[in-house]
């Protein structure tokens, strides 16, 4: 008698640590993995993966057709892939791409939704990547070692207070307060560049980082790294506080470690009640 | 019979170009100008000013004494003075500065109008600098060649509804949108820093600039010039909009020929109607 087969995951990877970790727990777990991405290091997922297909010319058709040759009835997304990817002129002549685009909302976590919908239409199940790691989503409370301090407290309940102002406005996921006033807020610049300039501005800040009410919770949930915590030791920031049960802390033990060791306080806070 | 003494006025000059538009424009209607400052280019001043006061430990009590040696019994100011000018050591030896100090709200604006209410309780009148350039401030409406396109009058709306939301949280005076987009919104960096980024995100889009709510709309106006323009024209943004009667246009026929040479239309909406 032999033992099942392997479930077959089909895993389309971005950029960043995220994917491998998914990878990583998918095989632990016994689930057989097909990575299919646009990474110029594939061969990175070589050791935790059944197959490696690299598109170099992406659309969601291809990789439905390969998720079906390779027996995955299921897919996971995780990592970035930039927007422009689907405007490139090869998948302009896919069709399922082009019924992603003639949906007339695409800032891009529209765009995801309509993603994950084409794939359900087509018959392949997308699954929320966090169930994958649920020991990866920040619990509430004090994370590393430090508590925040009262004056830290204080600025992370002002940046959350803008941030429930902001988020309903589609951006504004991330914001550094000093001293109650307001160092820098994120657009379309990304986190990391956000902080970045907090290090010139005012050397010292806390980070507050939550979900946008148009993100969806199951595809597209905030994360933190171990690059966050460079970035914010790099600018002068002494706590980050995230949003509780819906945030993924990249590298969990690392992250922490790290932070400990250039004393930033990482807290845990409730989710936005607005959304 | 000798003609009245000239009135005489005592400018505190910042950095920028506008204190030398405010000494320039007096000069002409016949008042006597004593600039105080911290400029490093003090002797720019010598030909619009009867003297030039350069204070290498500024207080607020020295400028109150050197208004007064001079006779000036009104004040007038205008450009940047880094926050910080009022945290150093020799200025808190002076009672006056001390004095703001002690009061409980420290944010830029709340600073300012403190620091306004102590020069007039020791006898100096404070003028609005906007009365010595009433034809700086921006008409409603079309100010330069082009007038806005359908697409960009409608970023401009996008960004205006933002920065009503933003505003009365003490930051987010300016915001750059493209197709309705949010690519960079302004915080502690100042405009220029916020418009240079969006060359790299977008490359296009539309700026909006309004007046916080906690600003003075005596002392404390969103300004734009020719630098405005350069920074927009670097980052491949189309439109300016600011709050008409609210907002000073620097050298308001250089930057006009400037927007018009590069294609960006200048245009003036209506004052925010919450503050």
């Amino acid at each position: 008698m032999t033992a099942a087969p392997p479930e077959k995951i089909a895993l389309i990877a971005g950029e960043g640590g995220l994917p491998l970790e998914i990878a990583r727990r998918l095989r632990d777990r016994g689930s057989s993995v097909v990575v299919i991405t646009l990474r110029d290091d594939p061969e990175t997922f070589g050791p935790l993966s059944e197959a490696v297909v690299r598109l170099r010319f992406p659309s969601l058709g291809r990789v439905v057709r390969e998720a079906k040759r390779h027996g995955a009835k299921s897919l996971i997304m995780a990592g970035n892939i930039p927007k422009r990817t689907i405007y490139l002129l090869p998948a302009l002549f896919d069709p399922l791409t082009r019924s992603v685009l003639s949906e007339r909302r695409r800032d891009d976590h529209a765009l995801l939704g309509t993603i994950v919908a084409a794939f359900e239409r087509e018959g392949i199940d997308v699954l929320p990547y966090w169930q994958i790691l649920p020991e990866f989503l920040a619990p509430e409370g004090r994370l590393g070692t430090r508590a925040p301090t009262e004056a830290e407290r204080q600025d992370v309940r002002y940046g959350a207070d803008i941030l429930r102002v902001t988020l309903p406005c589609s951006f504004g996921q991330a914001i550094v307060v000093a001293d109650l006033a307001v160092v820098a807020i994120e657009a379309m610049e990304g986190t990391d560049a956000m902080i970045e300039r907090c290090g010139a501005l005012s050397g010292r800040g806390v980070l507050v980082k939550m979900m946008r009410t148009d993100q969806d919770a199951r595809y597209d949930l905030p994360t933190v790294g171990p690059g966050t915590i460079e970035s914010m030791r790099r600018a002068g920031l002494t706590c980050l506080a995230v949003e509780a049960g819906r945030t993924l802390v990249l590298e969990p033990e690392r992250t922490l470690a790290q932070a400990d060791a250039c004393g930033i306080a990482v807290w845990g806070i409730q989710a936005c009640p607005s959304s």
